[in-house]
């Protein structure tokens, strides 16, 4: 196979980054070991449970209980499986669980702000859940009055997103708490991105600050671990026990996953990489992830473009397509939002130094487009 | 972090191995990819087509839909979800898909052997539907009489196992899927484990020979891929498009997936793997490990055990429990069926000489054992 990834030297789009050096050194050793089968890989087994323990520091929770997952997606949608589980749970007067029988009940709803992941919609859909979209407000954050209006007695998951995909922002976490808990609703924060970076600001995110249940917070993006390394954490066991099949307890985490065979790699990745980061490196991270955010932001505010003025390290600007698609002509990798900003990410990888390339190189494609070409340009 | 993985060396519970080392170098050197964001990552996103079209060589069909899952869990929960999906299409007067509303209607079911793997009990919790677990026969196959008097017109999906978990047993596949068609229900082959295998025998187990809807095939069992590459195939892309979301057709595979990020490691080690294996390396690792598990069950019989004779690189026998757990206590990996016969799967890793010294231990263990001890032993 003579082919070779693309560099990091370009890459502003994505949320995962160049894992650390440990975390690297840490998936190479692990590669051949599956937390999914503890009888037969009881090291990663172990790695595992100190992995939840450090997620479980790092968002404000002692005695977590969770695991680590394919990524967030899984754990968002287990989020919503969970609470699924405990609203039938709750609400029904069926005998046993092998025959799930939804016949006679109306279906259950999660609440979610619309800056929510894609994962969510694809939670619903797997699950046959209703999901409620609702609208955000000026500064992109879910919108409580209309949180609070689309909640009913059939809510069994209100989401918070504590770090946007598209415009990093943090939803107003500990009222959306009050919210669900209004309503008796569980309540799941996606942490997935801001997890990493969110301890060093004063944000209200995680469950020292509101009555959260579950999280997902993924080492394998902000943190700085081996894909895949995603995190799920619920305030206690007997809420992950809802995702026991046949028994009324989990009789292991591996039972309670979608998946089945995992990545002894990416355990033990997110356990190098937060040994080697937490809290420290990923404060001294932050810092300059944010200052390189501000920096961008300041120039293409500079340049007259309409930027969504970045409260984690993350840029959007109103940058006009046929820039945009000169800019991914040059091999720049930049994404859009749902409304055609141009979005970066200021991941650990993304540096100083990129961005004056990438901001170079968009004064010089700005320049070529408001000048007519001649048609055989 | 100082903690070392074990060892292969005793590992004989596994139905993963170690990386076939143009894996572990595809592994590394793609450790930094996300599959599922193909507009960053484009050559890993080339690499994953290339991997589900070398899956379709190898399991009989040109032309695959699919991609490369977390495993072989993921495939199997997929198909259970194509196939209620389409079962609910086909027998749904419901305008739009927001909403799904399954009251009116009762659930619909899918018929599998009781030699299925657990992941088909995950997927009928998580997404609704009911499970008809079936007997087995004498040889622990599925019985198609059993099986065509469970299935009915609620019936979406019909399993069959090729390479089954506990005794590596093949069901008759023609036969399950002339009873999946004579109800209008999906066909679907667990093929994770024996899929890299049963192409050097004359099972009738795959695409060409059966009129198989879809298939899980995991490169990372005897694929000697790196964990996470499970397959998922499917005859055509219409059954993927029934996993996608708010669109009538999927507009990308990462759409489909239960997953968000994406391993690159595991799909660049799995087209390495397949590229240095299939199908030369691939056939004579398949003769070496048949002819350790026919070794093995020679051994057994020998001294006494009942053993069910292996049809693929697959050994259970009637170990007491306490020699079972001496040979575990002496560090020996091995694992036990339902009904606690101990099992051996004779993966690329398990050698001759790894046999000789496990049936050497069994003998010194044995002995022990039979002769009365005093207390104080």
């Amino acid at each position: 196979m003579q082919v070779e990834p693309q560099t990091f030297d370009r890459v502003l789009s994505s949320m995962c980054t160049e894992p650390h050096p440990d975390a690297r050194t840490a998936a190479e050793r692990f590669l051949a070991t599956n937390p999914g089968d503890p009888g037969t890989y009881p090291t990663v087994t172990e790695l595992e449970e100190e992995a939840v323990s450090m997620l479980g520091e790092i968002a404000g929770l002692d005695s977590p209980a969770g695991y680590v997952a394919s990524g967030g997606t899984e754990a968002n949608i287990q989020a919503v499986r969970i609470a699924r589980d405990r609203f039938e749970s709750r609400t029904s007067n069926r005998v046993g669980d092998h025959t799930p029988n939804r016949n006679e009940r109306s279906t259950p709803n999660v609440v979610m702000p619309e800056s929510g992941h894609f994962s969510f919609q694809k939670a619903a859909n797997v699950l046959g859940v209703e999901l409620r979209i609702v609208p955000t407000d000026d500064d992109h954050r879910a919108d409580l009055e209309a949180v609070r209006h689309s909640v009913d007695d059939r809510t069994a998951l209100v989401v918070g997103v504590a770090g946007t995909t598209e415009y990093g922002r943090v939803d107003p976490i500990p009222e959306l708490g009050e919210i669900a808990r209004s309503v008796d609703a569980l309540f799941h924060v996606d942490a997935a991105w801001g997890g990493f970076v969110l301890p060093f600001t004063d944000y209200e995110w995680n469950f020292s600050h509101a009555p959260v249940d579950t999280m997902a917070i993924d080492p394998h993006k902000m943190g700085q671990a081996a894909v895949p390394a995603g995190g799920l954490l619920a305030r206690e066991e007997t809420l992950l026990d809802e995702l026991a099949i046949d028994t009324p307890y989990l009789e292991s985490t591996s039972q309670a996953t979608l998946t089945g065979t995992r990545s002894g790699a990416g355990v033990a990745s997110a356990v190098a990489a937060m040994e080697a980061l937490w809290p420290g490196g990923y404060q001294r991270q932050y810092a300059r992830s944010q200052h390189n955010a501000d920096w961008l932001a300041d120039a293409l505010v500079a340049r007259g473009f309409e930027v969504v003025e970045p409260t984690l390290p993350l840029v959007a600007a109103d940058v006009p397509v046929s820039t945009f698609d000169s800019l991914r002509r040059e091999g720049w990798r930049i994404s859009r939002t749902a409304t055609g900003e141009m979005r970066i990410v200021c991941m650990p990888h993304v540096t100083r130094s990129m961005l004056e390339a990438f901001v170079a190189d968009l004064d010089r494609l700005q320049c070529r487009a408001s000048v007519p070409v001649v048609s055989d340009d």
